[in-house]
């Protein structure tokens, strides 16, 4: 059975998954890329983000683990606007084609939630973008159909994340708590009542760099 | 040197270290009593709150050395109103003596903050309770004197962890984070931006039933 699931998500001590002043030169906001730290060194990382051929740098472990199985199973994507492209800039011109360039780590379709239309957008590697104007609902639709029985992975950012949750339509969460105090960013729980929406922990485990709780919806 | 700490401070997931909801007769709010779920089993516990005389039962290990080492070398501790007394009841009454019996588990000088004048109260095993009304500066003042060299522990609630780290007067924090969900109460972190006060995660030990991660202001 499908499954929408938010994997490999970065949490602040104090509760943010984004910086501030997101843009075209710091994708990641503010300090983003402190929080996303525990990524950075691993093997899975490099294997993804690397230059071909060679030996694969990087550590395995607890947080290699992680980073490895976020692409298990992952049949089609979900994605808020500022994922695909920065806050201010040449997006949502048509030129504009993602912060990754003409191979994408995805291999999958993406859907890339947007106010602005714009016809499919397919890359090398078997990533192709679809904008989706419609909403929440309509996107996770459009994922589960093309994903054809795998997981639908919902990539981002916090404020998407935050539509889903309140909305009761995800899975699984795994969270990657790292212990860097942000102080300023997007905030992932303020305002959520994730006990309500019937969420709960279902594991803990220690890695080298961050400390991963798995979340499940009670009854999916 | 006197340091100026909290500890054994239980945090959920989502950023919570109070339940919603305080009262006489669940002083750690709905659901408090899970957020504080680490502490209960532990054999240092057991040790400061069950009854003389006997074999002490609880477990040992991880979250019982944090426990146990929480009321090292400490030598005054500073209350909210809300650690004293429930927020509505008989408290600023009189009659009221705290939650604790007789015998409180402090054995030391305690500085409670309220807007409420009352002589001191002498209890059994070493506890007094002062009553302060002029502010958090003038009760760290008047706990650090009474510590004579020793530690300061400020003990709770949120509200009262939070104007001491605004006003950067913490040295060290330990928080216990807790896998679960709260959904509601009182916040520690909302709101105020540790970063841009100074505060970084020095250690992470993982423990039985909380991950403890260890805060510092830098230079302190």
């Amino acid at each position: 059975m499908s499954r929408v699931r938010v994997l490999a998500f970065s949490v602040s001590l104090d509760g943010f998954s984004a910086g501030p002043d997101q843009a075209l030169d710091q994708p990641l906001g503010v300090r983003g890329p402190e929080l996303m730290g525990w990524v950075f060194p691993t093997r899975s990382f490099n294997a993804m983000h690397g230059a071909p051929g060679g030996e694969i740098p990087g550590e395995t472990g607890v947080d290699d683990g992680f980073v490895a199985r976020s692409f298990d199973n992952m049949g089609a994507w979900i994605l808020g606007r500022h994922m695909f492209g920065p806050v201010r800039g040449p997006w949502p011109d048509a030129s504009w084609r993602g912060w990754w360039g003409e191979e994408p780590p995805y291999h999958v379709p993406v859907f890339v939630l947007t106010h602005h239309a714009r016809p499919p957008l397919v890359m090398q590697g078997g990533t192709t973008f679809h904008f989706v104007t419609d909403g929440i609902e309509s996107a996770l639709a459009q994922a589960r159909a093309a994903a054809n029985g795998r997981d639908v992975r919902i990539g981002g950012g916090p404020a998407t994340v935050r539509q889903y949750l309140q909305a009761g339509l995800i899975d699984d969460l795994h969270l990657a708590l790292r212990p860097v105090l942000m102080g300023q960013g997007e905030p992932l729980f303020a305002g959520l009542d994730l006990h309500a929406l019937g969420y709960e922990a279902v594991q803990v485990v220690p890695g080298e760099r961050a400390t991963h709780v798995l979340l499940r919806k009670r009854g999916s």
